[in-house]
């Protein structure tokens, strides 16, 4: 005897992720296909756990009947100890940002991964992938790495002003996918010059990081150039990249990407991508 | 920086609650008052949790973003140790069925009491308490001897089949109102005959309880009926009071009133009691 209709309960836990707009994404989409949906975000600093306490959270939001959470910063290979299941790309990229709760087992997922792959795929359709440059080589630099690898990037050149970092994701990759061509080093003029396409994932161009990451005078009419950076959407380098001619894929779109695939796992209905992505447009733009 | 409208997320904590109507009379409200509001039953006994955990269960829910919860049996009682702060009446009452969760903070309150003494207020307008029968002393009816106390009934006389049941309700009572007369005793034929009303507080009538508590060719058009059986809301003892002209007050007017006592501490907004008993009965006809 069920007195509720099916509803979605999601939270999103990780540190400062109180003005995230991945909960009203979710929840906007929620209404346009008329299901009750509401998201929390779980900040942890506001609560005062430390992000240890990501597995207790997952048990409890279990018990209090969450349809599932959206994980990130700093949570996202601490998780992986509390999941009964993995997605296979979950588990071979070693990161989570999805659990969903069903039937009583927890299940990980990756839609950062996912979301900018599929955002390559809809955004710079046929992007030539023979030789690309990566700057940045954090968390999002991971999923991005392991998109553009699976998507099928022949040679992947990853730079980081930490240098090691760049080394480690490259060994990463190397062992994931071993029939590519994966390098760390620095992106140089030659590096840049000699690229099919460029993706940018450090902080900079944020609003509070104003710049680009390497000179887009560099930058050739046939190349693509993406950007991981949403705060502003339209950053310098996505500027410069478009005044010079190239294809450009902004940070908005990977927000919107693993948003899009996210509420997909959680609801198993279908989500209106384009829909989705002019809400959060239409956020960005009123300054939230 | 808020991203969110304001949105409310409420658990009910107890055993076998899976099918409570409250959580689809609370969602249906907010919808009608364009408000995102989500219900979720907790069942201890699906979550596989003892009535012991339901401390636990609150402080989780404050860290996932709870608004606040209502509690039923087992918990009502043993939920007293985990609040902040408790309202005058459910301290004097010593059982909580709603915790708010606002700015940190837990509060418990009682809505059972403050429910029926609505709906008697509401139901049987002007109804004469100067001399009350109840039937039944278990967790509804110490509730409801309390608001029949706070509505200003002058003598109480209740009955149980565990006369130390009744006794012990009695004796509660006269501590918090000294200047009423409460006493235990029979339900016997002369103190049906002699009261200006008589409540039902048992599980007699229920579908799987058929029957009445005591014979109802005892009541006078002069007396009213009260019921907190709500599956059928038309009880034996309901219909066979009103065939003999007594004015009567259904079981569904103390589930209504709990659940619109608990919406108004929930959301600070006014709910529509006419609506939410309207939806109520609707539910009740569907046999959910």
């Amino acid at each position: 005897m069920s007195t509720l209709q099916e509803s979605f309960l999601v939270g999103l836990i990780g540190d400062g992720v109180d003005p995230s707009l991945t909960p009203p994404m979710h929840e906007r989409e929620g209404d346009a296909q008329g299901v009750r949906y509401l998201y929390r975000p779980i900040d942890l600093g506001r609560i005062g756990r430390a992000p240890s306490a990501v597995g207790d959270l997952l048990r409890a939001g279990r018990d209090l009947g969450f349809t599932g959470f959206n994980i990130t910063h700093p949570c996202k290979q601490l998780v992986l100890a509390h999941l009964d299941e993995l997605s296979d790309d979950a588990r071979r990229l070693g990161a989570v940002n999805t659990v969903v709760l069903r039937d009583g087992a927890s299940v990980g997922h990756n839609t950062d991964f996912s979301g900018f792959a599929g955002a390559l795929r809809d955004g710079l359709p046929g992007a030539d992938l023979s030789d690309v440059v990566q700057v940045g080589a954090g968390g999002a630099g991971s999923a991005v790495a392991y998109a553009l690898l699976a998507s099928g990037a022949r040679r992947l050149l990853v730079a980081d002003l930490d240098g090691a970092r760049a080394a480690s994701l490259a060994e990463a990759m190397r062992s994931l996918f071993p029939h590519a061509d994966v390098v760390s080093g620095a992106a140089d003029a030659d590096a840049i010059r000699r690229a099919t396409g460029v993706v940018q994932c450090t902080p900079i161009g944020m609003h509070h990081h104003p710049g680009t990451p390497f000179d887009p005078a560099l930058l050739s009419p046939a190349q693509w150039v993406a950007d991981v950076v949403y705060r502003p959407v339209e950053t310098a380098l996505v500027r410069a990249a478009r005044e010079r001619g190239c294809r450009v894929l902004d940070g908005g779109r990977m927000a919107v990407g693993q948003a899009v695939d996210a509420f997909r796992l959680f609801t198993r209905r279908e989500p209106d991508a384009q829909r989705m992505r002019a809400h959060f447009l239409a956020m960005i733009e009123e300054g939230r």
